[in-house]
């Protein structure tokens, strides 16, 4: 069965106050992105790997490639207005079969957490990687009032998320809307239900320069 | 005003595969519980400081602390069966005044944070640090369901939790529930709204061995 992921990275770097895109931040001497990559390259070969990249970063991009030495085979389609029409635009490079949707900023994902999302994917059609909440949560009302909430309840919820590609391109035809924060919200608007898979603690996302700190005494403990 | 703060230290190191309890484990050479002393010493100097500890880990402490350089003044209280526990028996040695309760392993509670947490305490009696959740959030329910939450609406709750101190005695006379998952959530079963401000990503709950990697590379760009 086919494997395609689609690694989307949309960072205009703001968030991290600094000019470069946090996807292209070094980690290691090799930029975030680049370990993405072999995170799903490691975890299968056969995966067909698309990367979303706003449009003005694309040139950068493919000369970072030209001098890395571990070129990884991938195709670049331009990101859209936010994430939903940037997943919309990869999809239109993908058939038939399964696909991983991951964030290009999560460059710790493990192999064995890719293999199992498009494992379970077979049977399951729609599969998200999610973690247990280490914290107490409350929730705020528009007063600002708030009120506890059973943490056993939630989980946070990460990505790679992994879907039969024909639901997932169905599910991405239906109009944008702003509470789809991630495919699992447009699936679930769809109509189909989600499964849940452990993620891992690890498998951050790097959006601020303190989880920049974090990502790299990450990546001297492998 | 007096100013206490309740340390929880009740760790057994089961989480971490360690003999050693978290709040004993080193980060840059001293215990994370002295690192967490001395953030509310730095704080204000004339914080009334109690650590609650585990019956059998006090004569370890006592011991840690002989050789320990910078010793800082404080009160150990033997631990309850629960957190619950350990914090009511913290406060039958708090007279009048704000108590702050912050959990043992977090060490990076910043000087402000703790500050802020009295003075906004002075006038609304009960007063939580949180931060925005930064991934998306599911609810699952008894079925293994699960369904996307709006997570502006959420926030994770860290401590310091700093509180009246006869509105915290009064809350912690109802008997013990065991959805009571920190301070802010025994203070509202007793009828008292609670007050959220910022708190500060950077005040992490060391818990397992990748919190403690985790620290460490916090402590280094300290």
């Amino acid at each position: 069965m086919k494997k395609y992921a689609i690694i989307v990275a949309g960072g205009t770097g703001k968030r991290m106050g600094e000019s470069l895109p946090k996807q292209f931040l070094k980690l290691g001497g090799t930029p975030i992105l680049i370990h993405t990559l072999q995170a799903f390259y490691t975890a299968d070969p056969e995966i067909e790997l698309i990367i979303t990249l706003p449009k003005e970063e694309i040139q950068f991009w493919d000369e970072l490639n030209i001098w890395h030495q571990n070129y990884i085979e991938h195709k670049v389609v331009p990101g859209g207005e936010t994430r939903f029409h940037s997943v919309k635009n990869a999809l239109e490079h993908v058939s038939e079969g399964l696909v991983a949707v991951h964030d290009g900023v999560r460059p710790f994902v493990s192999a064995g957490s890719i293999n199992q999302s498009f494992e379970q994917a077979r049977n399951h059609k729609a599969v998200v990687t999610a973690v247990l909440m280490k914290d107490s949560v409350r929730q705020v009302d528009e007063n600002g009032k708030s009120k506890n909430i059973d943490r056993s309840s939630l989980r946070m919820i990460q990505t790679p998320q992994t879907f039969d590609v024909d639901l997932l391109k169905s599910a991405y035809n239906t109009p944008f809307n702003s509470s789809f924060t991630d495919d699992a919200s447009v699936v679930e608007a769809y109509g189909h239900s989600i499964i849940l898979i452990d993620g891992e603690y690890q498998n951050i996302k790097i959006t601020t320069p303190e989880d920049l700190i974090v990502a790299k005494a990450l990546l001297k403990a492998k």
